[in-house]
């Protein structure tokens, strides 16, 4: 269970966007799922942090939280190795035909990737347009470079055609990033 | 606040062994704190995966999670980047003076370990034995030395002392582990 985003969306929205809006997960999750059984890559999506107020001991090995609160994460959501390479990043969904809403991403979360590139590791973004259901790579540096030339408070759809990489949607795995991550950061040579 | 394993032990043992208990986490949440604001390295404990059964909706950006209990953590506590290399350990106490139980580790997370260093990445326990208050770093490929030629449910304190490496405590960063990672992977080298 992956609640925070998913619980918030499907009370402000309708029920249909609710289930697309676990869309990008739940094939993010299959596509680890499967790089890791293939021993492609180990990658995890991180829990999400909470501030625990309120415990109950039920029995010595079983806690129960009582009062709890979702926190703002510090890092992004996903991360692990490829090819030897730290892999680090952030996915999202959005709504909007023609634009990605820059607030769907913590200022911190941003600092985060921007470090993550510094000290050698691949960082990068993937977005999907859920009304064009089009999911696209777009690589850390790509993504700072607009951040740094840009006020806009959304990266552009045409930015993501442009600077992006389309990730087709498969069966199994469902979306096969690595791929992407091949092309850029190896050449397209095989492992 | 880090809960679910400092609680258990507050309930099984004495106080004075639970404020123990906290001590090698806080002095590598103070480590990796200090690694990250010098630019250092980025090195982030993962947040306890619950489980969660009940919520309130207090307000549209407010959810309190009312029933949720902890998961077992199905990969390590801590991972990261440093020198472009991918990082992945665990950390723990014990009190036993001669030997650290294996018990104190999941298989899958002693599985996890062995992957990561099979994809390059660099894994390794941190142990410290509090009533010796002698904290080590043990490579990843000696663990997984023993565990292959060893049938013991501990390693003993002894195999610590061949293969480990003490980390010394000071004042600011408390744990410095990363020095012993510059030994065993860059030769020394400065960065």
């Amino acid at each position: 269970m992956n609640y925070p985003r998913g619980i918030k969306k499907e009370k402000v929205n309708t029920v249909n966007y609710a289930n697309r809006g676990m869309g990008l997960e739940s094939d993010l999750n299959e596509t680890n799922q499967y790089y890791l059984v293939n021993n492609i890559a180990v990658i995890y999506k991180k829990p999400t942090p909470i501030t625990i107020k309120k415990v109950d001991y039920i029995s010595p090995t079983k806690i129960k939280i009582k009062d709890a609160y979702f926190q703002k994460p510090s890092t992004t959501d996903y991360n692990g190795i490829y090819r030897g390479k730290y892999i680090d990043f952030e996915a999202k969904e959005t709504k909007n035909e023609n634009s990605f809403p820059l607030r769907n991403i913590h200022k911190h979360q941003l600092e985060h990737l921007k470090k993550i590139i510094e000290h050698g590791g691949i960082g990068f973004l993937i977005v999907r347009f859920i009304t064009k259901d089009e999911t696209f790579y777009l690589d850390g540096k790509d993504l700072i470079y607009f951040l740094e030339n840009s006020t806009k408070k959304s990266i552009p759809y045409s930015f993501f055609q442009k600077k992006g990489h389309l990730i087709n949607i498969n069966y199994h795995p469902r979306l096969d990033y690595l791929k992407i991550i091949d092309k850029i950061y190896f050449k397209g040579e095989k492992v």
